[in-house]
């Protein structure tokens, strides 16, 4: 027995584009020719991207990406197996894995558990399989599984390994990147690899869609639970490892666990199909290098999966050029800094809106980070579309007293000049709301909520501020303005406003957000947590009687476990009232 | 044998609101006994109400519901069985129906089949049930099923009449509305009676919960397929009806298919729980007036769910009053007619908001209308806005030409004067675009897209002028006036303006939308339906290229097959491109 070489492919796809998917994947083959692997496998759904959604409903589509499919088979050699993830359509249609081999597909593997909580719904599209599946290749046993299969102890990972003696486990994944995943995923692929006796190879999608960061990160784990090969996160990669099968048989030997375990027959998993493949075991290969990228740290982790989530999205939907509204703010600050680092200095425009209400410093602070970052600015003074807007109000709020109404005014004269410019130049407006406003609804809809891609959507203000100071360090000098780390945050919509005015002090208010938002904590657990009583009653009537507002934004990347959007699904009319009695 | 008698509470339900729906149900209980019922029977989920969403992830939320059913079943009396849809919850959640009697809950039906496509999604909350339930209350045997289950020809309902001999199948539902679905759902429940020689008693939930509009519609259907007893479309009804149980045995008797019939064994739901309840069988009752209320023509029917949708919306979220942009077109005056008759004439305020490009027709028109309705209207002319917006961008714009740039200022000058008056009075913006424009992307975001809801956003254009000669007819007068209908749409956002300049007329736009959007047919078969290829790819490019902005729509209530929002879940990124090749 000798050692098996695998490639992983870690690619950017495109969801719907079937052709430049299929151009990626010709790449991969050729890449793993190149570096002579046994196998290579692209993530889960690569032919269509992940997650393809309601695309999954036209016949034509599906028939399109078996085409694309079909034509890959055809292009691997007879030295080398591929494993794609694509739809397999029968009738009905599963998320597969086709295993293709000299030119043609020799097998394919039907996912077994369909994810359907959070951001899933892969039950409203699929079938399940029920078979799991070894390709032998020479002397190396392949057991292949699609994403959710492997977080299952006993699915069929564990089937492949035990009733089908694979040694070698394949996951191809396509798994949506949030804050401290990827430690948990690491300890659950090597747990899984060491229970088995298996060595793991983790393929992972990289790339933004949508609301999603896919974060790459792919790895080969070794028997024993040692990460052989890592791929780069938030980056296309291509991952190759020597797999040491007589490793495995040794480990095999001193670890007798599998002998004493049995195959619980009477359900389908368990049935475990061996396909074998025709093989030449005495080729000779030039030694590789393994590339095992390092992690970053967790503020690193989540500006890289802003920048790609900001990049994809404009870039995948065609447009290159985005407009800012550039307050001087932290907010606006941060947003303008990772739109530069997504698509270059020369394609953010940032605008400069003083009104009746500004600071010198917000546009001193404005400008002084825009000149820092190399970047134009315009300034488009809102005072007197403001006194025109309420001489037309006039007759009808006569008698009336100023309130929020002339606040949302000024916000929204803003939100119309950047989708005027947004009109006019083709620039995609970035709105610069965090986490912590979206929850609360402390925003102005069509106003600052106005735009196309919503960066800081799912970042608390307690950690816009940590990612903002990230960027000062990164850069070895100040790019973000000190003085917009130390004045208090205010939106300046009418005379000495601060957001404490209204909410809770950031500390404490992201506290009880992550409680009550991602946690679904009640009111009174987290009142038992040591929080002021009426001020948890507010901050969740503010999170409730805000959602309509919410359902109106633009997307914006996901970063944490429970993210606004297809995450976090409650009813605009909702009657369930814990906050009742106070608020 | 006698007969039994059974009653169906038609409630509007609110989603959450636990306390409200106790109530209901209480009250429901009151009026049972009243008729003397045998059984009464509430809809799906009727104390959460449906759907209740991620309020399912909540524990407390379950909690509390189990309360109020718990508080239900004491007020049960022994002469009667009541079947309330709840949350049942023994460590994992399922769709359920208590079965109450004497004061507790006798036994617990889970619902087998959980629709996780079109709107649905209970896949993403519940375990699925294994388990038929017939309750044998004195000579009456009765099925219970949920909703889905009874669409499904061989499942619960099935096993209940043939391997539990029921008499009687209750199914307990909250089915959403389309246009078209009242024909075929009681075409499906009458086959399901004489398939299995078994009358069913199905209670409909009714109200509007965001997009869905529930129909209400409950029905009793004897054992030959003949509906004894409807409750009224759009509201809330009690029904009550004799089913005669002897009638039964003899069509049983002389239709021997079920001898013929075997149960399959083999799979879990062909398991039948039989509970039986202690019953006097001598009670005397009065009789009864059963209640046939007729069906709506199908115009009236869209009509009545648009009333109901928006009623419902505006009044579960705790508002009173709308504001509408009247710009004398059709789609304004259908919703200013919808408004009025969902919230009375006193709720609805109308503003005319001519600008440069206004024709004079355009404000005596919507002038008119208001006269006809009885409404206020306010006159904000936008020139004077839309001029220094104008100035202001001067220098930005100065060297390029007009274009849709400044067709939107106005739109968006409009939309931020509603929402000045929203935040002004605390009225709710109604937005007045259809489907046909929704679909296209003919519209501007934050312009006439804003606001809290979107009366007309399912309906076709070709729909709203059906609509709107019903308003009329209804009315026997002239309300919405004879020129709205015949003049030639237009956005008046530039000189002569038609909609036609951008869109291919109407009946045809509908057309290829309705294949396209609802239909989920390809660009190729929709010209092989004999439509122009050139027009069919543009209108998919349309379709495609505005999905971005429908994310950004207020909710409107769904009334065809396939609306968007939960319904069509396609991504924005989307690289499919069938129109390729010409745009």
């Amino acid at each position: 027995m000798g050692t098996f070489r695998i490639a992983l492919a870690q690619v950017n796809a495109i969801v719907g584009n079937i052709e430049a998917n299929r151009k990626k994947v010709e790449e991969g083959l050729r890449k793993a020719a190149e570096v002579g692997a046994d196998l290579v496998a692209f993530p889960e759904l690569v032919i269509t991207g992940y997650p393809p959604e309601d695309l999954l409903l036209k016949p034509h589509f599906i028939e399109k990406s078996r085409a694309a499919v079909d034509d890959l088979a055809r292009r691997v050699p007879d030295h080398m197996v591929a494993v794609i993830g694509c739809v397999d359509e029968d009738e009905d249609i599963y998320n597969a894995a086709a295993v293709a081999h000299n030119g043609r597909i020799v097998a394919v593997y039907r996912k077994h558990y369909l994810p359907n909580y959070g951001v899933f719904d892969e039950q409203r599209y699929f079938r399940r399989g029920q078979e799991a599946l070894v390709v032998q290749i020479g002397e190396a046993r392949v057991g292949i599984s699609i994403c959710e299969d492997i977080w299952y102890p006993v699915g069929p990972a564990f089937w492949e390994a035990l009733g089908g003696d694979a040694h070698i486990l394949v996951n191809i994944s396509s798994s949506p990147f949030h804050m401290g995943k990827l430690g948990w995923r690491e300890r659950m692929l090597a747990v899984r690899a060491t229970d088995n006796l298996a060595a793991v190879a983790y393929v992972n999608l990289v790339g933004g869609q949508d609301e999603l960061i896919f974060d790459g990160a792919s790895l080969v784990i070794n028997e024993q639970g040692q990460i052989l090969a890592r791929g780069r996160q938030f980056e296309e990669d291509f991952v190759v490892a020597d797999i040491d099968l007589i490793g495995i048989l040794r480990s095999r030997l001193h670890d007798p666990r599998r002998r004493q375990d049995t195959i619980v027959s009477g359900n389908g998993d368990s049935r475990v199909r061996i396909v074998s493949i025709p093989w030449d075991n005495k080729r000779k290969r030039s030694p590789i290098v393994i590339s095992l990228a390092p992690t970053l740290s967790p503020v690193e982790e989540v500006y890289s999966a802003l920048v790609l989530g900001t990049r994809d999205y404009i870039h995948k939907n065609g447009m290159r050029q985005v407009v800012i509204g550039m307050s001087g703010g932290i907010d606006s600050s941060l947003t303008t800094c990772i739109a530069v680092d997504a698509l270059g200095a020369e394609n953010v425009h940032g605008v400069i809106m003083p009104g009746p209400y500004s600071s010198e410093h917000s546009w001193q602070d404005a400008e002084a980070l825009a000149n820092n970052l190399g970047i134009k600015v315009f300034y488009l003074p809102i005072n007197r579309i403001y006194e025109t807007f309420l001489e037309t109000l006039c007759p009808v709020f006569a008698g009336h007293k100023e309130d929020v109404t002339e606040e949302n005014l000024q916000a929204r004269i803003r939100g119309t000049l950047l989708m005027a410019l947004s009109n006019k130049f083709g620039w995609l407006v970035l709105t610069t709301g965090n986490k912590s406003e979206a929850s609360t609804g402390y925003c102005t809809l069509y106003g600052d909520t106005a735009g196309g891609f919503a960066v800081l959507k799912d970042v608390p203000k307690t950690l816009v501020y940590k990612l903002a100071r990230f960027v000062n360090e990164k850069a070895g000098k100040e790019v973000i303005p000190e003085r917009v780390f130390t004045k208090p945050p205010s939106a300046e919509l009418r005379p000495n406003q601060t957001d404490q005015d209204k909410l809770p002090p950031y500390e404490v208010l992201d506290a009880i957000l992550s409680a009550y938002v991602e946690g679904d904590r009640s009111v009174q657990d987290i009142v038992a947590m040591g929080y002021d009583e009426e001020t948890v009653r507010k901050v969740a009537w503010m999170v409730d009687s805000s959602e309509y507002k919410r359902r109106q934004f633009a997307p914006g990347p996901k970063i944490t476990h429970r993210a606004f959007g297809k995450d976090r699904r409650l009813p605009i009319t909702n009657g369930f009232r814990e906050w009742e009695g106070v608020y």
